[in-house]
């Protein structure tokens, strides 16, 4: 399928196809839209992206400065490793990670000031590159592990994925003819160099420079870099790294990538190799890996995903649980996991144009990337539970958090993979938002913006006026278009039963779940209305699900729902919903008929007769109690929170 | 309430009142009756013993042999550390764990051959003590970390402490004149001396050394280990040891033992210190303390307690969940934290008493230690999940395991810390069966057995005949016994409403859980028949226990029952029990009515209605299906399993 469906784009050249793009497939169903074209100006996704411009690009430049990992950089330069090294194994990667957010940032506002934070950087940076290219803080020195001395666990690899990624967001936003793409196209080339055929047979213990490789190849038109990726990709699985207490699936080598059926091990891990997988699979026109990968991507939705589209059950080994193992309470649901699939769900959009995966990349875009920040994007979830039993103490804002699963957000991590993710996707969010083909142009994600797409049929300019996800209408006005017939494609999420569309002033219809479709000969002027039915409605489990049986949540548009005990004015533990209604909306408010029970304990929690091992007390009436849009949980102090509640 | 019921008991003394006794508390409610006292003559505990003598002994001493262990010892003698170490660095515990194993075995048994393997480690260990008493293969030899340099996970005062309880048990056997003791008492000296007043204030990441002090003190009579275990328990929980990615709470260093209301954080760690701590409130007196422990156990008994009696709800960390945090299928319920609990419980029963406390040792002897063996004694569960979703893979039976959580029982672990223990508890388990006071005797744990007791009002031989737990009478013969009036005390299990007593021909007597007692002049030949109904019964969960909303599962006087896949016909996933009438028993077998349900992916596992998220397929038709009791769990192959099955 994704073949006959695949359409040549040109490959970068002068003409800066490229440019803003933070993935450029040079063919699949559908062509991508980036920063250049796509700007967001109001609404939930705008919010974000004015939050991470004001604050959280910011708070990680002061935290990667006060944790030390910029100067790890000064401290190689001034012969102070290994003594002076602060952080851990993969620390650079988060320097890396913040330069790419900036890039974006830098691209989408010409931030000058952002602009010359990010020269700094590079600035103490390029002197710590040694002649070959290589370029780590961790390893190399007297006194230091040798180079490569440790796949497993080194990070070396994954630190350059990051570094290259950052260089080609910075090519395509400021422009190759600049220091920082030239020293990661000599760090890929070492890494070519190092891994290449007849060299290291190696592979990294976390996958990142495969994805990276490939874009710098998208970016340069180099094949060897794409050549160093097929190596990466299909060295793994063959037990290259050994075997560990967490096992191979750890680090994605229990198997090969086009063996496996199902995403398995660390979800941050799996998700990234996929993005690549599915990267070069693209760019090698080699539709079995491309069907593997989407294959094993719809499964694990279908099987081992969240409500939230969170990825990952265990907290051991940040992993995949086994099918329908979603444990509410001990969801590790990681934000880079999100991060992940989102970046793996848009490559999919792309090469097969389903909007299954415009789908998942918005659920995960609601409920994973936009819960990790506070509402002050000043502290990060770094795992995102459904349910949280214990109220969290209020973070130290002066210290890192040494725990991934801190009860409330922390300011920062000492692993703190998270916070520099959030920044770097939320900064490049305008190019989930759209695409074109041959046939006209698509809108993924709604947000009051405005769309420039350059059709063979001529430029097109779009404004989306709405105020989704509050409100379910979409409007979108043709501004400029030359007179000639086009189709415009609107997402219909897969929840939106009953959704209706109606193109110049023509009546409604009714549409189903995937594209609504208008295809003529549009005139500026001409306008789109799509009615999405947001209204708060009940979601039931598939009944393998065995943690969350007997419970249900409540969905709001593409909002998951959560009750926070700040609002039930009692703990979540013991509360039962009653469902022979719908949820209710007033005021803006979604509200839900609960009562709770008193419970004690009997001493053993297992006893002869239902509802035995508790002494049940008389607990509250029946009320209605507001619910909270999950990504917002936990900014008003701590509280316990479920997202699944028990039926009454 | 335990202050008013300790009993005073007379020191250790040349007299050997404490030979043949794991624990000999000077004081409290009831006094233990150790190996010498009471022999398990017929029924599942002496199957156990015999396939611990015949088997699981020898394969811990081949494996601690194969996997270089004892070597180690051998090595330090000869130079070649830190070269030729191997194992972990606590890996020398483990060959002390099973010399107790078999200093228990050689005092039930007088095993000569398993005597001369004694002192065949014996003598290689003793070269590689040091001047002062240290010992230990893993620290301050030159290339090694220095001594007491990794506090946190070295694990020094770990392994000193098994030596010491091994010592313990040889001195208790054999006999205090044994070269073997004498090494463990100058290294109980050499832990005073380091880690004494004014000396280093730190304490073991891991308890254990206090739990063996305490034992050496009862033992010897020296005043420095009790002072030196108290130093121990009453530093901890100060930050002493810092802070790590798992939280203080993994080595019981988040709050003093006094100020915890409930267990938390590595269950194996939390569970020895209160024993220790248990250890040294009974011998100080400290009844604070004592009621302290004894409230952590209820209410981790209460809500942190797996229906096996299985404690640690989370693999990371191996530790202790929330409240009614009891996922079945992330159970970790580690052997070894059943071995502890058995060990904590034991000593609260001595001290208080209480039935509680020994209806806990039966659960945790038949569904935690019990299962850990296969049923050829070769191969041992590390963690003791209640629901496997995917069939194991069978075991390696040539290499160690890497990973704890094995699908199946593996023959060794690279961390081996359960088979070892299951040896020495199963070796010691004569001395869980009976007590006395100065009452009479009180009968806790049902076996074939001969019991010995000296009481005040002269000795008395008691004779159990049973074929408990597959048949629920229990008779008790006296044969012998002076013409005195004293009580026989038989515990009456927490499941076995309904049981009835009759003592010496009279009529039965209905008798409520606790212990029904008898108080009269016995005269040889006397009968007393207990009747437990240990017919299949349903058990339902309190409703605070998400994991297991809406399922049910089945118990057999005291053991917990479970469905196979193999027994099934097909994956335990989608099974429905019905429960309208009781489990049935035909043939030595419990039945239950069972359909499943036949259920396909629908892309997304959640929906608008009830039973969403999948696709329905007529399933099979209700059929009657075997359990098996949990302990002979994954003995015939790969299978899926679930202790709790849901509903129809």
């Amino acid at each position: 399928m994704p073949a006959a469906a695949r359409t040549p784009t040109p490959r970068p050249d002068g003409s800066g196809r490229d440019h803003g793009l933070p993935v450029a497939p040079s063919s699949g169903a559908l062509r991508p839209l980036g920063l250049d074209d796509v700007r967001v100006e109001s609404g939930f996704l705008a919010d974000l992206q004015s939050l991470n411009a004001s604050t959280m690009i910011g708070h990680c430049a002061t935290w990667v400065e006060r944790a030390g990992w910029v100067d790890n950089f000064d401290a190689a330069v001034q012969g102070r490793l290994p003594q002076d090294r602060r952080g851990r194994e993969f620390s650079d990667s988060d320097v890396y990670k913040l330069m790419e957010a900036m890039a974006w940032e830098i691209g989408r506002t010409g931030d000058e000031h952002l602009d010359a934070l990010f020269r700094s950087y590079a600035a103490r940076i390029l002197p710590v590159q040694e002649s070959d290219g290589y370029l780590n803080t961790m390893f190399g020195r007297p006194g230091q592990g040798a180079r490569y001395s440790d796949l497993q666990w080194g990070h070396e690899l994954y630190c350059f994925g990051h570094l290259i990624q950052a260089g080609v967001a910075r090519a395509r936003t400021t422009g190759a003819d600049d220091e920082f793409v030239r020293l990661a196209i000599r760090a890929a080339d070492h890494v070519c160099e190092a891994f290449g055929p007849g060299a290291n047979p190696g592979v990294c213990g976390h996958p990142e420079i495969e994805v990276a490789l490939v874009e710098l190849h998208r970016l340069t038109g180099v094949q060897r870099y794409l050549d160093q990726a097929r190596l990466f990709v299909e060295r793994r699985g063959h037990g290259v790294l050994g075997d560990i207490e967490l096992g191979a699936q750890y680090f994605q080598d229990h198997m090969p990538v086009r063996e496996q059926t199902v995403f398995d091990g660390h979800a941050v891990r799996a998700l990234y190799l996929a993005a690549g997988a599915a990267d070069l699979a693209i760019e090698d026109g080699d539709d079995e890996l491309l069907e593997t990968i989407t294959r094993q991507t719809l499964t694990s939705l279908a099987r081992r995903t969240y409500l939230t589209g969170g990825m990952g059950a265990h907290h051991e080994g940040e992993s995949f649980g086994q099918d329908h193992e979603l444990p509410s309470d001990r969801a590790y649901s990681e934000t880079c996991a999100g991060v992940a699939s989102v970046m793996l769900n848009h490559r999919l959009l792309l090469a097969t144009g389903s909007a299954r995966h415009a789908d998942t990349v918005e659920r995960t875009l609601y409920n994973v990337v936009a819960t990790s920040p506070a509402a002050d994007g000043r502290a990060f979830y770094y795992t995102n539970t459904l349910h949280q039993r214990v109220p969290g103490r209020p973070p130290d804002a002066e210290h890192a958090s040494p725990r991934a699963a801190s009860s409330l957000r922390a300011p920062w991590f000492h692993v703190s993979c998270c916070p520099t993710n959030v920044a770097r996707t939320v900064a490049s969010l305008g190019a989930y938002l759209a695409s074109t083909s041959d046939d006209g142009v698509q809108l993924h994600q709604y947000a009051g913006a405005t769309v420039r797409a350059h059709l063979p049929q001529g430029d097109v300019v779009l404004r989306m006026v709405t105020d989704y996800p509050a409100d379910g209408v979409v409007r979108v006005e043709v501004l400029e278009t030359q007179s000639s017939a086009w189709t415009l494609s609107l997402r219909v999420p897969g929840w939106a039963e009953g959704a209706t569309f109606s193109v110049a002033g023509d009546p409604e219809e009714t549409v189903a779940p995937g594209y609504a479709r208008a295809a003529r000969t549009w005139a500026a002027g001409d306008v789109a209305v799509l009615s999405l039915p947001v209204a708060a409605r009940w979601t039931w489990p598939d009944p393998r699900v065995d943690a969350i049986r007997g419970q249900v949540a409540v969905e709001r548009g593409p909002l998951v729902m959560c009750l926070e005990s700040v609002d039930l004015g009692a703990d979540v533990g013991a509360v039962r919903v009653r469902t022979d209604g719908p949820p209710r909306e007033e005021g803006g408010q979604v509200l839900v008929p609960v009562s709770t029970l008193v419970l004690g304990d009997t001493g053993w929690p297992y006893g002869a007769e239902p509802g035995a091992g508790a002494v049940q007390g008389l607990g509250d009436v029946e009320r209605l109690v507001p619910l909270v849009p999950y990504h917002r949980w936990a900014n008003r102090g701590p509280s316990t929170m479920r997202v699944w509640m028990p039926t009454a």
